[in-house]
């Protein structure tokens, strides 16, 4: 809702208001958030809250197939039920987590999971499960786990958290993309990318994320040996191009920094690129923040 | 989402995604939302659609002070219900429509309406419209209408639509205010307000509008001659003052444009005002975009 930022000349501003709605001036805060530090130094965030919500329910739903698991996310948002979070998870990411934890039995034949939580007030959570079930169910679902207490939810979320430190078991370097696609084009990206790595038969390869927003963090493993770096290197490099071709974008949640700068012309247009540097350049004109960082000046 | 821009300098460009979330660059888009066509021509726009509620019911709750009416609208939030919508009207807004529609029989004991939207899935609705009842009885509510079919509810909201028409029935000028306020600050901005009228009183003030962003509507309606034209503009000046004072801002949803510029200063810092300025001239070096809105360079 609003900033305090320390500029690059050393004078301190504020942008924002703590009201719900303002229209007067240009929106400083919004030009700032997301910057990652290139335009000014914040030392105060004001966030808005939302009220926790009465009752929140978790599904873990077991598909065959990858298809069936996206087939049913946009069944689901589409039939305007709009979980709190939807989670996919490939059979990459299922194979680490049960070489990292034993105890999670997840049958041979699940090839996609989907985690959903449902939050609200009590008696719509109730509704809003049932016709999520009723949807995984016409998809083909082989299983479906339900969770109603903040224990028994925890179980199910173990397998989402788990995949991150378990991606480890299976080669020591990760490099972990972001990228974000319009809801119709997921299975597509997906198709893409198992396409691409068909080509780099030595690399591991999981994908997991918020499908509900479209949003799929891809995570290239691979070797100490030079070649195998330099294979994640191109793999990266393709997944971000056909990201871009389907209407997505390189990064939904992580930024730019040094790691993706090489590949935010990509995807944003060489003028709208100079109209960023432009802004930089009149906020820190000596490219004393952060500098290098997104694009270098 | 996304807008396709024409700038000063006759290019086009393209800023946002068909994401649902981006962080690659700055946010153009944020940037040239809300500058008022001073920083580029809008050609498409790309907008976010939320789907249609199953549900939406619609409460009109009559009080006998607008301290029981803003009361019970803090208490609604704070427990945690978000109404669609939430519409304050003042008692003189009330006298307004009552000449403006006759058959508008609202009795004379009334000073205050609130006039409440509830929408979702039908079960929560239902469960929501009776908390929201408890909440006003306990607030001295003198009677509450409820209506659940659209037609109904065009009747309850013929009472909200009346009121701008029906203001020239009192006065043949008005200068209409957006102001907005954080929500806990609404009883004393409208306290301020009386007070303000208080010196004032050949002038007419209605105040009404988004209660629940704390968004309020003040009117002031002037005659003809000189004399109210001038009492009414300090009133206005006088109002915006209060409302900064307050934390709020002067302008929730109209912008600045010609009639407010004057007062952007009242909110925004010489600093602030200085780097939207500068923004400006880096875009616009020639001023020909909407010269002379919301500020002149």
């Amino acid at each position: 809702m609003s900033l305090e930022v320390v500029l690059a000349n050393g004078s301190v501003i504020h942008t924002g208001r703590k009201t719900l709605k303002s229209v007067t001036g240009y929106d400083l805060t919004r030009l700032f958030v997301g910057s990652e530090g290139t335009l000014g130094v914040f030392t105060r965030i004001t966030v808005k809250l939302l009220p926790l919500p009465e009752k929140i329910e978790t599904l873990l739903v077991f598909f065959a197939t990858t298809q069936d698991a996206v087939q049913s996310a946009s069944q689901i948002i589409f039939n305007n039920l709009l979980p709190r979070a939807m989670e996919f998870i490939d059979k990459s990411s299922i194979t680490c987590i049960q070489g990292y934890r034993q105890e999670m039995q997840i049958p041979a034949e699940v090839n996609a999971l989907l985690l959903i939580d449902i939050d609200g007030k009590e008696a719509s959570v109730k509704a809003e499960a049932s016709l999520i079930e009723e949807i995984v169910r016409k998809n083909h679902a082989i299983r479906v786990a339900s969770a109603k207490n903040g224990q028994e939810r925890d179980v199910l979320w173990e397998v989402r958290r788990a995949i991150s430190p378990a991606l480890y078991n299976i080669a020591p370097y990760k490099i972990n993309e972001d990228i974000c696609v319009p809801r119709s084009r997921i299975l597509e990206i997906l198709d893409r990318i198992a396409n691409i790595h068909n080509r780099y038969p030595s690399l591991k390869v999981a994908c997991f994320g918020h499908i509900g927003d479209g949003n799929i963090h891809v995570n290239v493993m691979y070797d100490k040996g030079d070649q195998q770096k330099t294979f994640a290197e191109r793999m990266i490099e393709e997944i971000l191009r056909n990201t871009v071709e389907v209407g997505g974008t390189i990064s939904g949640e992580h930024g730019i920094g040094n790691v993706k700068s090489a590949f935010l012309s990509y995807e944003i247009p060489p003028m709208e690129l100079e109209i960023m540097k432009d802004i930089k350049r009149l906020l820190d004109p000596k490219g004393i923040l952060n500098p290098g960082k997104m694009f270098s000046c």
